[in-house]
């Protein structure tokens, strides 16, 4: 058990093994990389199968799944995530091999053709802006920076996005058109979305006409217990409350066979799914349908997705209470540090004291620790408090992890006590 | 050999006979569909070793295919394709399974975010214009119509667009961004652009700075003779001439492999892809690199291509010839129609009397043979001469080809010779 340093002579002497551990830890010349939610080869080869396609080339139906058409995507495919992503199959698009592509694309189409329920076209809105619970998804807020969409912040609570903040900010201002959400372990926190979030999420009343939800559920079924999470359906949700057309669902096979040769999902409202076809057939003459071919062979149905995703829990678990025990054994009880224990996903959460999360990665760096750059958590990558570090876990070997991770906790206490000694001597 | 009608009696006895036949044709019920230039079933066989991917999924340099990465598309089969479309490797991207995606998304990206040597993002236009040589490609004009722009027509000639009214039109209009070219073996007439038409559009003036040539390739390696025709080095010449950035090359597989499973690339100049990859960057963590590398596996190099595709001209030589000697039989002489007789593509462009050609389609739906629209081939579904018929001979199996093409000759003749009494009497 840590204990904090309390005088500045305590202080001192931790500040100063810190040093010799870090200039031991830089010594050793380390290339270590912790940046992205990337699955690990051995979790790839858990889809090898996916490229040994046996059988005819046609749907269900009958059709010739190697010509043109078929924009919906294939319906034995669909029906497989139907459940998990809670979209009814009819509601629901499989797609190219990238969920990204597909909120990329929704506000493109957003942008440049009016949505269900829009005065007009965005770009014929003076300004646009967009709810961005922090910490969150580097991805979507970059997405946001290169349409000039405003981005405003909304503080993570345990049960998602503060909602008392959101629904002041949809309700009174009419430029704000959306807000991103990772329901389900989100990214970074592992936070799981309480029913009342989403209840109040569908329900609240929005004064943009074309507010949308941009429902990224990445991580659906990617449990690391077995007590899988289970979220309100918000689609249901927004159709009661008379919000029918109020959310964009996203999902994808990227962390599920391979993440860069997957299927990707959109569910949403009928008036939607019609929106979104109709600018989608002009753009394409359908998916790769042998890629969800060879999904639908090699998943078979919803039991056998979830079978597949408890292999990769087998093969992931070991590696996030690698991360909970190290920082534990380091760090716990030091006061200068929290993280969060995510139950599915894949990101590690690490709170350091304010303002110091730039100089850990920059510590980390020094030592050939590749971390996500501070700030990338939030939008512009600007996190004002400077102090939200995103562990990324899947990837590295198990070895190079606990080797990664302790190097990190090293730079923690490294610029912890020094800001600590500051503060005192200020 | 036939021959025109000449007097108001000998027309009347061609039109009386051609009414019963086509009697005889709507009693036969049949369903024929001439519609869309589609590969045939027995054309994809061609290609089913595509699925059998063999060897370990890592790229040349031993990359991990399988993982995200790699947004430039696999080098190993940018380097296949790098001669036939005229772009180097460096500067040629490949990408998911539609051309016309990227068409799509090139219009975006110019709309939603300045090009190279803009003034300002084409949203921020008061208006901007396409040239539109006809005739053409319905797609490519159901995308400018989507996004708003302002279709204007040039006649095609045997050398491509007619290249005095081309230059003078980019001249002196700055709302004119861009023209669409289908430079070889186009759509629908199967016309091969000439050296010095590819010259003119590479050297000429333009008023607009950021001027594209969207040079959709779309038939590059599908040549129907032994005779490969070759169009001039746009990309070179565009560089040559001082415009380095005017020109979008597009190409896929979708009438190599599979139509709907194959791989679209994207060449231009350095400036171009950067400026592409920047923004294809924030909507992709890359493209579905197993199926690139299927595609490298199954078509080993350039000559491996070439060879595929001499087994597909094997196929569709055939159905291009039925065609043409049915037409020769049946309305050569008559002065009721004249068509093309392309070395290569997908399409017979046939031209009926002005004011004929909505009545031939309408005549062959009553008789159960689908063909394209009549008016497909110009800006807004509308030829004004209403004289043009596209034909789509490869899907239907032979015997179906012919008997659709019979069938439609009767209807030409009926609808012709109605035409010319009409004509006789007003």
């Amino acid at each position: 058990m840590n204990a904090p340093a309390s005088t500045v002579e305590e202080l001192t002497t931790q500040r100063d093994r810190a040093q010799q551990d870090h200039a031991a830890l830089v010594a050793r010349g380390l290339k270590l990389d912790l940046t992205r939610g990337k699955p690990s080869p051995r979790q790839l080869d858990l889809a090898d199968d996916l490229v040994d396609l046996q059988g005819p080339l046609t749907s269900a139906a009958g059709t010739d799944l190697r010509n043109y058409g078929g924009l919906q995507g294939l319906p034995e495919l669909r029906a497989i995530f139907s459940d998990e992503l809670q979209v009814p199959v009819e509601q629901l698009l499989a797609a190219g091999n990238s969920s990204l592509e597909l909120m990329h694309d929704a506000l493109v189409f957003a942008q440049l053709g009016a949505l269900p329920g829009a005065q007009r076209r965005w770009v014929d809105e003076p300004e646009i802006a967009f709810l961005c619970p922090v910490p969150g998804y580097d991805r979507h807020f970059a997405l946001c920076e290169r349409f000039g969409i405003k981005m405003i912040q909304v503080p993570m609570t345990p049960d998602g996005p503060d909602m008392d903040v959101v629904e002041r900010l949809v309700a009174e201002d009419p430029k704000v058109k959306g807000i991103w959400c990772v329901p389900k372990y989100s990214n970074p926190d592992g936070t799981v979305y309480s029913d009342e979030t989403v209840r109040r999420l569908a329900a609240m009343p929005t004064a943009a006409p074309d507010f949308r939800i941009f429902w990224d559920n990445a991580y659906a079924v990617h449990h690391l217990t077995d007590e899988a999470a289970e979220i309100a359906d918000l689609l249901a949700l927004c159709a009661e409350h008379g919000n029918a057309d109020r959310a964009f669902v996203f999902g994808s096979t990227s962390k599920i066979t391979f993440a860069g040769g997957g299927v990707a999902f959109f569910g949403s409202s009928p008036a939607n799914i019609e929106w979104w076809l109709a600018a989608t057939a002009k753009r394409s003459i359908g998916p790769d349908k042998i890629n969800q071919l060879r999904h639908v062979r090699f998943l078979r149905d919803a039991e056998g997705l979830r079978e597949h995703m408890r292999k990769h829990a087998a093969l992931i678990r070991p590696k996030f209470d690698a991360v909970d025990k190290i920082l534990t054994a380091e760090l716990d009880g030091t006061g200068l540090a929290s993280w969060t224990k995510p139950a599915g996903g894949y990101f590690i959460s690490l709170q350091v004291p304010e303002g110091c999360a730039r100089a850990v990665v920059a510590k980390a760096k020094e030592a050939g620790i590749a971390l996500t750059p501070a700030g990338a958590t939030h939008p512009y990558g600007d996190d004002p408090t400077d102090s939200v570090i995103r562990i990324a876990p899947t990837y590295p070997d198990q070895a190079e992890l606990e080797e990664a991770i302790t190097g990190l906790t090293t730079c923690v206490r490294l610029v912890g006590t020094e800001k600590l000694l500051a503060d005192r001597q200020s």
